[in-house]
């Protein structure tokens, strides 16, 4: 199989989390999909079967670059890009790309978003292998996720003619859509969830942003040369100019308009776990429908997320639906349905500038 | 006016008010008045008008007797009296009786239960006046409240004939009734709450002791005997034979059988504490009917208590009625409503041994 790298994106802020994410702690970092990893190091354990360790590349802000590096101790220090400042998705995978052609001109690289829960991470590990042998042709290729219903929060895209292996041209991407157009996506089976996993080689991206984002192409050729004399000059670059780059979308500043892309469609149980809504639904429940981390006395209780920490009980009498999640310095509770409405605390916390709170 | 001892009862246990109530720190201890000053020490501030420090004895456990002296540091150590065991209320007033009149024969003593909250205080102290002036004639008086509800929680004392300045015999005490009888009682205008308050001379309550229980009576001669050896025999005395003593009421064992009783009817805004609902009713509260004690972000709830803990945000988004208690190693979550059944939570934590949490 051809060799791959995968480039993690992993630059979240994740409010909705809050109090368990914070500033210093976003979302990727937390275990969220019921199993005692992060998300992010979930993103890498599933790709075991297809990419050895010292190729998995995350790209994640300066802020961070810490903490990911002790939560994927298996990861060279140096596989660990770190953002100056975010630029959105396009500066992102170029800067990753070019790290990659340094290392190998013809390797495929993956691009991956660290958020995402999959539930079956055997036909996950099948979708992935599909792309990278379709990228190793020198397309670029997306995974299309098989919608389970008219969700209007995510991006679609529409699939074209097979061109063989399970793989076919992508028609268009199409935004969100409202509540009609999605559930007419959903009806006519054509429509896929843009999962934002890219795959091709190194040297196509970079070649598509040379036609479409010059200014990067250049910026990241001066990544290369600097990376001659070594990481501290290229680090040293990035830390001068990385703020004035393009900020734009890889979906947007390259993908819009390259030609012949395709598309492996995917149905591999995969979840934007966006809110603790999410969090309670992808979570282990008893009898009662109550997700229950840590100790815990639940009395007369129903569909309850409990959150806590180690050396702490939580007591719950005559409570149903309820978001209860403690982290030593903060508590939230909240109804499940109204998760949505913890950025309004996160807001409040800012503009009374309770930063610790953060 | 006549030289006042008082003795506070401060003996409770209070598993309704876990888990800021804790074996090792029962509900005396806790500011549940809405002030920022223990219930306990509220008992002892509002005697300042009528009592000297220094006049002031505290009986509690022996667990009990060190966080007792340090909220109560302007009384002398001494006047904490540490029961080894409880053996309810008579031994516990006998005893605090002969160490009254060992220090003043002729002086009255004010018996007080640690635990009610009083919102009139100045009607408080006049009331207490009243009682202690009765007292000094020798009579035995206590103190009904004025009854506001048909309380079948209570028990009652039925007013006698009046024999002035505000005091009455007493015609007979009433255990709890039930619900029928109770507004009854509230309809005749009669019948007043057992506060639980005595007032009487030291003297007058041990005498009573001997001729009703007499094998207390004569462990109290002895104490007085040790004593004059000085108070770590009297400890060493207490310590061997406490366990031993009957375990009765003052009620029952003194005052059912005792003649010629008063009482002193007052109206001062009497709450026992009973759970976290009357906490919440006792506590100020803001438009939406929340008590906040601590710090905390409150959107679009009504009618809750939040009570955390210094360095602890809690967030509450859309809740109603909800009774929420933290104490850095346990949180209870329930509906006001539920109050009663902190109980159970209590039992479930006895149950299963986590003893660290009770």
């Amino acid at each position: 199989m051809t060799r791959c790298f995968a480039v993690i994106m992993a630059g979240g802020s994740g409010t909705r989390f809050w109090p368990a994410s914070r500033a210093a702690h976003p979302k990727q970092f937390l275990a969220l999909g019921g199993a005692n990893e992060s998300l992010l190091q979930a993103a890498v354990r599933r790709l075991e079967p297809l990419v050895a360790p010292e190729d998995v590349l995350v790209v994640t802000s300066e802020r961070h670059a810490g903490e990911t590096r002790s939560q994927l101790p298996q990861l060279p220090a140096a596989n660990v890009l770190a953002e100056p400042t975010g630029r959105n998705t396009a500066p992102c995978v170029g800067w990753a790309a070019a790290h990659v052609r340094r290392r190998d001109p013809d390797a495929v690289m993956a691009v991956l978003p660290a958020d995402p829960h999959i539930t079956d991470e055997a036909a996950y590990v099948d979708t992935l292998k599909r792309a990278i042998d379709a990228a190793a042709s020198g397309a670029i290729v997306t995974v299309g996720v098989q919608p389970t219903r008219p969700e209007t929060g995510y991006g679609y895209v529409q699939r074209g003619p097979a061109v063989g292996g399970g793989v076919h041209r992508v028609a268009r991407f199409v935004e969100k859509p409202n509540r009609e157009t999605a559930e007419e996506f959903l009806k006519s089976g054509d429509f896929f969830w843009n999962s934002g996993m890219f795959f091709f080689k190194a040297s196509v991206v970079l070649d598509e942003m040379r036609k479409q984002l010059p200014s990067l192409a250049d910026f990241f050729e001066r990544c290369d040369a600097a990376a001659l004399c070594g990481q501290e000059q290229e680090q040293a670059l990035v830390q001068a100019e990385y703020a004035t780059l393009t900020s734009i979308s890889i979906d947007h500043g390259v993908m819009e308009k390259a030609e012949n892309i395709l598309m492996v469609p995917g149905d591999f149980g995969w979840y934007d776990i966006g809110s603790w809504t999410s969090a309670w639904e992808l979570a282990a429940r008893d009898a009662q429908g109550n997700a229950v981390l840590g100790e815990a006395v639940v009395l007369d209780s129903r569909n309850c997320y409990v959150r806590g920490g180690a050396e702490k009980l939580i007591a719950l009498i005559g409570v149903e639906d309820l978001v209860v999640v403690d982290t030593g310095d903060a508590l939230l509770i909240m109804p499940r349905e109204r998760a949505q409405d913890v950025r309004d605390v996160v807001a409040e916390l800012k503009a009374s500038r309770r930063d610790r709170y953060l």
